[in-house]
């Protein structure tokens, strides 16, 4: 498939996006005029210029890459997103609905009836509506593990089986198997009758019955003299991954080691499957994704033109837990009421303590979030990244305290104030660079992903106990 | 390379790095042993123990693989970094230095002398060395450009001449090419001579003269008939890149199109290098990590372990322009100070105001980064986003208003005040999507990276107007 492409950068992309958009704009204009006319909805459809707009449409669409389809469906509004998906040609369906985003397809799925579910998930192989069936109704997964063979429905069934973020649920079945005991010339021979050779393969695996002895490089295959057996030139120790791995491990191991593919094996070394890059390049990149996502308090991956109940049930949760912890640090700030009233100049100052130690906190965080997910933050080194952090904190808080300090003085003329401004810039920040280290970590021991929600509550704390900390200082200093 | 390691699953990584750091632990007790002795450091160096250690350390990184080391590099204090990056051998420094991230190859590189650098830098390809120029001493790169052969030296220039995200700056120059007119059979047989070929290669390049006619799927050089012309079977449809293409959207590209690697050519259309998988992956990482950091306010990558100076120096920036914009927003609250007098109940809910503002403005911006980022928002869906964001904000601002506004009523006995805080909410809400919006679609439009500094300027906007409008509501209704 990836060698039948024209030059397909990302602006020819735009500019595919940008017709169709043209074409959609045109379909509406001419929608208006038979509406305003007063017509009923047939005078649309027996309209002339609308029945030239539309074959021209699918014309366009029927030029198109799969993918890039899917590329310009995610960037219609859900009407529009409706029309353009009825026009392609069912043949794609089933790749569109692979390589568009969750919340898409979910879109898409809902306009499609049982019948035309099945047709797509037919096209597809195994370990690909095993990607999709989240999002199938349940009758239509049934009628279709009735309708694959015997090994196909092993396969969809294994695949479903494995938890989402584990090599098993990335694996595909298509791979290419020799015995160890034939020669080179032999092997290049079964090839050429093979026809066809799947995508991303880039070794053979070879096997003894069911179990996996070596790998054969398709450049040592190549590169090698035909009479040498097939046992001679392969490889014994390679990369191999077991279904249970967790994905992200696998990711680590395809970035460090430059992999293409590598095979997957079970407890007793039997090849079950393979792990591709694609699959991998998918991964890594919808990972990044879902942690940005979730860092910024989305719960899942958000169509951006979801319907405006969609989207706010996505955003509720942790508005709610947001809203929760803000409720906490203004009942501390209510605690000094009566200290604000006889300085106001104080409710004016503390959100600037409040808000730094949650900058702080924040490049903290985040500089352990990443050192836990890469593997580099151990019990043996956790001790210095606390030192070094305090001392970080210390630094910041002697040089950010004595300028909100300066500022607060000369702003209300009253040096004692700016001296607790100092005091209390200076304390929250080690709070800050504390909450920071031991948030994400303390979530990690308990196997939650530090990633999610750490954020949330490193400001509560930050809020909290900055407000906390000034007030407290300023009642008992200056008061 | 891939193709010759044992199973490196990150659970035995980590092994690998819990045995390295027990010996480090054991080195240091020695140490400190020695040193409570009163000896001078002599005794250290002479000491039997120590001396076992160092050598049963240096066995054991002689077993890993250079990205191993690397890993483990990354996850050690500065002196122990050190320590280990001496008893490394000198033939592995070069690829350990490539797979290191750049703030920790700066520590490494700072450790070296000119001679060792050169000696690192010449183990390395051209493109590799151009990947870690930016941390090599001008005077060696000087040197470097003398010792190459004029090939290598032009290649090296011009990798060098590319900026930083563009397909020039990731490509490299591993290819193999073939002309059109040869028979599979000849092309099998130049491959068997070429004795070795290039990692992740998939395809041949097919050239006449300097100008890429096609490409030569290896799949389809394994399943053709032996006689077929290079001409009949190459494929003269395919992806190709220019080195001044964004690297952005070539990586989009081979994760849309799956590739395993592509050719670069110039404007003519004659090959000049070729982009793979691997560098794509490195640079899809790089970049999710840069955005992470950045959206978190640190300038750069900084070394989980770096001196507590340059890890202050990382984070001023950010730090500065946040106090900044809290001193704007502090200057907010100051105006009101009268009001906050009479009323200080207005002091512990103006932060409800602001903060909800802020986190729903940063589900806003981050669903909007992320659509700019992905080519999927265009000037005509613009403004079914605002409609869109505006309305999720009506609801929110209904549904969250009125939960806070019945918090204020009871908790100060006060409906007039919940009324407030309920607008306020509404009003807040629909700043922060507009923000939401329009801050990060200006950065896009004056060609700035949107993910850097937007949620800086959209807290300084939320939390201002939140105060401003929150209390200057109260201020008009209710004293």
């Amino acid at each position: 498939m990836n060698d039948t492409l024209e030059n397909q950068s990302q602006d020819t992309l735009e500019a595919h996006l940008a017709q169709v958009q043209t074409l959609l704009g045109r379909m509406r204009l001419v929608e208006e005029l038979v509406h305003k006319q007063g017509g009923p909805r047939q005078d649309l459809v027996e309209n002339l210029v609308h029945k030239q707009n539309l074959s021209e449409l699918r014309r366009k669409l029927e030029q198109l890459h799969p993918a890039d389809i899917a590329y310009i469906l995610e960037a219609l509004p859900l009407d529009e997103r409706r029309l353009v998906w009825d026009l392609v040609g069912a043949e794609n369906d089933g790749e569109i609905l692979l390589e568009v985003s969750d919340s898409v397809r979910e879109s898409l799925i809902s306009t499609m009836d049982k019948a035309e579910l099945l047709a797509a998930a037919e096209s597809l192989d195994t370990d690909e509506i095993a990607d999709i069936a989240a999002d199938l109704p349940q009758d239509v997964i049934q009628e279709l593990l009735t309708t694959l063979d015997v090994q196909k429905r092993a396969r969809l069934q294994s695949a479903l089986s494995y938890p989402e973020d584990s090599v098993g649920a990335l694996m595909d079945f298509e791979m290419v198997t020799i015995r160890a005991d034939v020669t080179i010339e032999v092997a290049l021979r079964y090839l050429r009758r093979l026809g066809e050779l799947p995508d991303q393969l880039d070794k053979l695996f070879v096997v003894d019955e069911d179990a996996l002895i070596g790998v054969l490089p398709l450049k040592r295959l190549l590169t090698t003299d035909p009479e040498a057996s097939v046992a001679a030139v392969m490889v014994e120790d390679f990369v191999r991954f077991h279904p249970e791995d967790e994905a992200h491990e696998a990711s680590q191991a395809f970035e460090r080691y430059d992999l293409v593919m590598a095979p997957v094996v079970d407890a007793r070394g039997r090849l079950i499957g393979r792990l591709t890059v694609d699959a991998v390049v998918d991964y890594i990149r919808e990972s990044a994704d879902a942690d940005m996502l979730s860092m910024a308090g989305l719960k899942e991956e958000e169509d951006l033109f979801s319907t405006v109940w969609n989207a706010a049930k996505n955003r509720w949760m942790w508005l709610a837990i947001n809203l929760a912890t803000a409720f906490i640090a203004s009942r501390v700030i209510g605690a000094f009421e009566g200290s604000i009233e006889k300085l106001a100049a104080l409710a004016a100052l503390m959100p600037i303590i409040a808000g730094i130690g949650g900058n702080s906190g924040n490049q903290t965080i985040t500089l352990i979030i990443r050192g836990l997910a890469l593997g580099h933050i151990t019990p043996a080194n956790a001790r210095r990244l606390v030192v070094k952090e305090l001392g970080v904190a210390t630094l910041n808080g002697v040089v950010w305290g004595s300028v909100v300090g300066v500022f607060a003085w000369l702003l209300y003329d009253n040096p004692a104030l700016g001296g607790v401004m100092a005091l209390a810039m200076l304390l929250n920040l080690l709070v800050a660079a504390l909450a920071g280290i031991f948030i994400p970590m303390t979530l990690e021991r308990v196997k939650r992903d530090p990633a999610i929600g750490s954020s949330v509550l490193l400001t509560f704390v930050t809020d909290s106990m900055g407000f906390f900390i000034f007030l407290g200082l300023a009642t008992l200093l200056l008061l």
